[in-house]
């Protein structure tokens, strides 16, 4: 399940990358680079789920760390993602409810990493993420979730609320960290179940908040904002630990 | 109670620092290093509660990243460690029960900076960290703990297992967090308390785990060890909060 590189730069390194079937989270091209090579390299992440961003030259020396780029930088994830239906196989093979993370926004790979570890630990089958503004599968997540990469399935999705709505029509419910719900403790968090964590500094989106059926949060007595969110990950997910327990 | 600089290099810049009354958390000497205004600086470092480390000159040119140190580099804090008095005092202002984390080796900077921002979050009174082998208060400290460096007081002691006979003696209980222990929501931790962390790789050393009144499990269902330190202290700390809302 591991793949290598996490970095490819050059047009033939890129295009082999798309054509051997490898997972390519984003693919960077300099502005205004429209030749053949580049345009058979736009065809082949067409097909895929990549998201294609055109950048000035200076902005891909820095992605590339380097200057023989070519024009042309792709992320590949250093681990494969999994599909939806991997996530339910492994609840009905423990023979549990679905428990999952769904992540909206999460920016920061150590947070991401940690996250991943958290899910495996607390017994969640699986954690979804967006396509869009969000860490991937990089070499940095796979370290900081601490080998948990290779139990969890994690899940890339082009639309979060499209998300919620598939599964909740398979029997889930869904809660948001937020501020202003339910306390977490006052929930009934034993059934089938999603948590969603938001973005870093932003939280919860305003179409996911809506989506979910309620808003849990954890109560703050300090004179700051809020938890570091993969800590709010944490709490969340053993306080669904320990009502499950009974 | 900010202080500026993180690093500082050069004989005059770190003499100085001591004699201004600056928190040196580690001072590094080029190893053999023996001239009249090396031993001044090592004087004044003796006075203070710096750490002090002899390395050879490749060493010091990496940690002061540069080579004009002339042989000498300090860690200065970038904030200010409190007294274990403030603790008790800001306990008794908002009439609680002392709540303290005992960190023991905390070494990676955003893990410490993050279990800051939960104390804050959880209404700790204070976190106490060693001497040795940790992470001080740098900046990138700072930065993890979202502003509650402002707020929570954190104290850096010799000796931990001396700091948790002195607060036994003041009353308080102390759990900590390791494997092979009572689940964590079986323990009663209503009273006044201190939570114990372990570091990142090795856990909670052995005598630090003896000298607590109890260990607490947080139960792992997953294919991996150990939960991120961060996050192992927000599941146990919003535990302690579950329990003192009653």
């Amino acid at each position: 399940m591991r793949l290598e590189e996490s970095i490819i730069i050059g047009r033939n390194a890129v295009l082999e990358a798309f054509r051997s079937g490898k997972t390519i989270d984003r693919l960077f091209v300099l502005s205004g680079c429209e030749d053949g090579p580049v345009k058979s390299i736009l065809r082949e992440a067409k097909k895929t789920d990549a998201v294609v961003s055109f950048v000035p030259g200076q902005k891909l020396d820095q992605i590339a760390n380097s200057t023989k780029h070519q024009g042309v930088v792709a992320y590949a994830a250093a681990y494969e993602y999994a599909q939806m239906e991997d996530i339910f196989a492994k609840a009905a093979e423990k023979g549990e409810d679905p428990f999952v993370f769904l992540l909206d926004g999460i920016e920061d790979p150590h947070n991401l990493g940690a996250i991943i570890r958290t899910a495996n630990l607390c017994g969640a089958h699986g954690v979804i993420i967006p396509k869009r503004r969000a860490a991937g599968l990089t070499a940095t997540v796979a370290k900081a979730s601490a080998g948990a990469l290779n139990y969890t399935p994690v899940v890339k999705v082009t639309n979060l609320t499209a998300a919620i709505k598939e599964l909740k029509e398979k029997g889930l419910w869904f809660a948001c960290a937020d501020m202003d719900g339910t306390v977490l403790y006052d929930l009934d968090l034993k059934g089938p179940i999603g948590l969603v964590i938001g973005n870093e500094g932003e939280g919860v989106s305003r179409l996911v908040r809506e989506a979910c059926d309620f808003v849990a949060s954890i109560p703050m007595k300090g004179d700051i904002d809020s938890l570091n969110a993969s800590v709010a990950a944490g709490v969340l997910a053993f306080e669904v630990v320990r009502q499950r327990r009974g």
